[in-house]
């Protein structure tokens, strides 16, 4: 009986080592051979799959590569399931599973993905399809995967974020002049990520982040433009964070922001509200502003949370062992109560994660300072330890998937 | 006799390290005192200056915390000294400079402040001022420091943008379409930083970034267009590297993307080259574009090339060796002959080095894989070593200015 796996989704800095996770525990578990489609389910759909070679994975430590390995090895895609369970996708998904006697297929992914592993179940009831497990494997940067504490992958987001708001005050700080610096952090709909710039400020006197804007916020441009008025009286350089998704309630940031281009994906594409109120504190307030998006690099570098790393590849382990006999299931990691951080393991159905939002609990909202003390109770433990990375000639290398895997 | 340094301009990851060098030097060659001033030579003017505790710099291994330090600990300004030999401003420096009894001011910065280096030098003759030396460090992420074979701050530029490269390339890799990512880098006049993105590709198969466009090139919007159906046939998913000062030659760029607003150092501000791109490519080519700045996170981040870090150390030390009994120098380094990478150290007059500009040499400009072979050769010896960071709770923690000295 055969394994085979796949990633699905936006990368995350710690989907390769849930990917780990699920070749380690296929080979401890004993799965004949352990497979991995390419860009996805269209990995399986056009056939595009790779055999793991087991030995050469012991062997070279590829866990340990894998770990250290930014953004989806097995590529991605963002392809959505017909809802018709007649449409003729699902018979060649399952006859080019069953024609690789695959007994176990681990989809490693976000909200979106848990859908597909939902439907592929639901296709699995409708035509009693026996021996073939699918089992999700959960991922985001967004923070936003309902079922469980944390999503994997947040916390290394967050350690990037935090780690470089600290380097960007050191030059934030250099001219004795009055300044707002506007960093966009990522976040469509949610503050998680932006929020998390304040665990930069833990143990310093002052803070280093100063204001920060998300989408959960209701103000308008001028509350804004007071706001920062405000911190100026106490702080001459103010270094503030501002969610992607942020909006001002009269609208002046939303007409100009958004485009009505689309990604691809049918996602608008978001961009440009940090630029814009830098314009807009140099055109108002007449004070030296400038922007700073921290764009796909806080999902693709190599500072990578040890804690954030164990959990994910923790989780593929387990994706294996649950779908060993059962099926539409995907593990989940939650919070023991109590001082000390600790994480218990479990699972939950698909359906349970799939297109929900897990929002900032509303209570943290009150004020920057409640917000604070919450993120940073919260978050902290997430961030803690750095995957090692191995550098040559003055630049990290990277695991290829040619190293571990061939052409079947 | 007492010593003072400042740092000015814009921040470089090692501007730190050669403040490290000249106080270690000033401990080694017994100045009684060893003052900083904030701010370049404002805080000599507004008698903004510190005491350095040369104990606690010793016992407590400051060089090793300044050397991991992003961005001018002692802070910056761009403040240019009048013409006049006779304005107020001069006799207020000497003064200030006087009463601490300073021996030598040590001026860390770009081409703007060897200016002020030379201009200090010509007040020194004038006025027939003696015990009183003023000696430039150079530094510049920007690599147009003539008179040397690189500029310190170039080599960590380099590095981190070769380093951020590799881990977007994992990133731009994982759909399987048609996709352009332009990532624009520093550089106004001149391409060195940018052209500095094809270190990535070393020792690799296939290239990681497929195209580079900068300042010196000279070609319409059409020939880039062109360039890129062109590399699309070949590969997928394109990373384009773009400096922030590339212009087109009919102006479709330039229209667009400068602003009149000056950036309050009287710089226009040069941004979104690589947005208008990324637009283009998507209402021309109608394919999946995106653009990627790297920004200040570029000179102000944890990755600091050791290379650099020691150059620019010994640069510091050096400055303060020489300005013991000579004036009007600026040391700066060599590059030997031979396979070997080796540097010696030497000194130049300010004015070899004020508002001037080091270019790509004409001959590396006849095509990107000259380019590379050239670039490569040149600048991969300079971006070896990583300065070790320290991280507590996940985050880096960098020294601050109260922890080695103190008020006056």
């Amino acid at each position: 009986m055969n394994l085979i796996v796949a990633q699905s989704g936006g990368p995350t800095s710690v989907i390769n080592s849930s990917l780990a996770g699920v070749i380690d525990s296929g080979i401890d578990n004993d799965f004949d051979k352990i497979f991995v489609s390419m860009n996805g389910i269209e990995g399986i759909i056009n056939e595009n799959i790779r055999l793991v070679d087991a030995e050469v994975f012991t062997k070279e430590n590829m866990t340990k590569k894998l770990k250290a390995r930014p953004a989806s090895i097995l590529g991605s895609c963002r392809f959505k399931l017909d809802d018709d369970l007649d449409s003729p996708v699902y018979e060649k998904i399952f006859a080019v599973l069953k024609k690789n006697d695959i007994g176990l297929f681990v989809y490693i992914g976000g909200n979106d993905s848990m859908d597909t592993v939902k439907k592929l179940n639901t296709y699995i009831d409708y035509k009693k399809i026996e021996r073939i497990n699918v089992i999700g494997c959960p991922k985001t940067i967004d923070n936003d995967l309902e079922g469980m504490d944390h999503s994997p992958g947040f916390g290394s987001a967050a350690k990037y974020i935090a780690s470089t708001l600290r380097s960007l005050r050191c030059d934030v700080d250099i001219y004795d002049l009055e300044s707002v610096t506007f960093v966009e952090i990522m976040g469509r709909h949610a503050g998680w990520l932006a929020a998390s710039s304040l665990i930069a400020n833990y143990d310093y006197p002052k803070d280093l982040v100063n204001l920060l804007y998300i989408p959960e916020d209701e103000m308008s441009i001028d509350e804004l433009l007071d706001d920062i008025r405000e911190a100026l009286k106490k702080e001459k350089n103010l270094l503030v964070a501002i969610a992607e998704g942020f909006r001002d309630t009269g609208g002046i940031l939303s007409e100009e922001v958004f485009t009505n281009t689309k990604d691809g994906f049918n996602h608008p594409i978001v961009s440009g509200v940090c630029q814009r109120l830098a314009d807009l504190v140099r055109d108002r307030l007449n004070i030296k502003s400038r922007a700073v998006e921290l764009n796909i690099v806080q999902r693709s570098n190599t500072l990578i949370s040890e804690v954030d790393s164990r959990e994910a590849y923790n989780l593929g382990y387990r994706a294996v062992e649950i779908g060993i006999d059962r099926t539409n299931l995907v593990p989940v990691l939650r919070r023991k109560d109590g001082e000390t951080y600790e994480v218990y393991y479990t699972e939950v159905a698909p359906d349970e994660i799939a297109n929900r939002e897990m929002k900032i609990p509303q209570e943290w909202l009150v004020d920057k300072k409640t917000l604070q003390e919450k993120i940073l109770a919260y978050a902290l433990p997430l961030i803690e330890g750095e995957v090692d990375q191995t550098y040559e000639n003055g630049m990290p290398v990277f695991v290829k998937i040619e190293d571990f895997t061939r052409e079947i």
